[in-house]
């Protein structure tokens, strides 16, 4: 396992594209081999009533990371598919949000990511997830 | 198992504590004792490149017509919230969706629910998950 | 989606590369075209105090249905893997088991079936699953 | 978040409640708060061919650790439910098992863990879990 991308070139491409991704706020604050940091500004449109970030805005968070760490491992030439996702809502999030997600398989054809996601302030756990991504055959 | 509310009686209740969902185009096609059918309109905001609707849209679908279900058979005075949700992504998906959410278990604490996402025009199914409610206790 | 094999020939197939199952008491009741039923008679090793039924011999009749029905649309040649199994636990089970398992998907490298496990004698869901299965390149 | 119960207590209680666990081979290794390890040895009954462990004996060694979690947090006044396990096999397991199971929340009605389970020789991943379980009300 070892990385094709940094973080800028990761950033580069996905502003490329998934132009809209930008408008949710993403930023990656770390990248290493096997492990991503993504943090998430949290806006009014994530919100649910009492002030709670929606669980569809923490799906898309826990999507996302792990997407970019599969990015940055395969490369630009192949376009990974989320295939399964499950995530287990823990505790009411608050303010910005920020996601760690770590490979815990790079196959040929399926990677599998984990992701916790955090309060950015507190660091309390908010979600947990599993993602599987089908890597499609290199041309 | 017997529905509290009714299609629009659920509609109202949505508008007027989740102003936000009206925006995502869902619209309840059928209610029946266990079973919903909720329909959305795709709009740009939800492609992803190649014109394939994003995960996190199809997971809100899922969410929120799962959701809507629960909420027609416990009636206004508790609001549940979603615990787990697991989502296999299954097919391309194009144009509007409909979701068919049905409900597996109604207990005093957990409620289990199967969703089915096919593309409204042929019918082909894109992607199927299961969630599980948290209802409070009644006060 | 068509079948490669009728559920003789699965049922001769298992015997002979999975002797082990044979003890667990499964019988393929039905074998159509993306569907399967297979019955289970429960032992007293499967029980757990209070004389419900394990988790895991519920898991493992999930698992061997949707095994069976892939096996029984890929034919010999190939040797699926399990890769994901999500199970909600509905409600207690009494007495012998049957499992619908149905395929949501039958893939070049993935397939996904759905499983409600219930009990024979009243029907009543106890559990339900969805799994996924790699399946090799054919050679 | 604290221990009710230590390794023995919880061994002696599972001998006493679950005697047909004790023929499964698990051993606590280590307990302390929010996490456990369980080591399994692997005997003929748990194998596949080709000599890998089966999917439902890692399921079970994932419940189990979970389980036993749980109940070294709750004490023995509540009896957890298994609701959902979510599972992901990783890669080709070998010789004896070992899992790690961490409490992501201990809550009044929900508990959720997450497993890694690890060949016990080489301590590669060979599967990871998350599972609920459901606290009954304490009387």
């Amino acid at each position: 396992m070892k990385l094709e991308m940094n973080a800028n070139e990761v950033e580069a491409y996905i502003e490329q594209v998934f132009p809209q991704v930008s408008d949710y706020g993403f930023k990656i604050e770390n990248l290493e081999t096997g492990k991503i940091s993504v943090s998430m500004k949290i806006a009014d449109a994530h919100l649910r009533p009492g002030g709670t970030v929606s669980g569809p805005t923490m799906f898309t968070l826990a999507d996302c990371a792990s997407y970019l760490i599969v990015l940055a491992h395969i490369g630009k030439v192949a376009l990974a598919v989320t295939t399964n996702l499950n995530i287990n809502f823990i505790s009411k999030p608050e303010g910005d949000l920020i996601a760690d997600s770590q490979l815990l398989k790079l196959g040929k054809r399926l990677a599998v990511c984990e992701i916790s996601i955090r309060s950015k302030m507190n660091k309390t756990l908010v979600a947990h997830a599993t993602a599987t991504y089908s890597i499609p055959p290199s041309l």
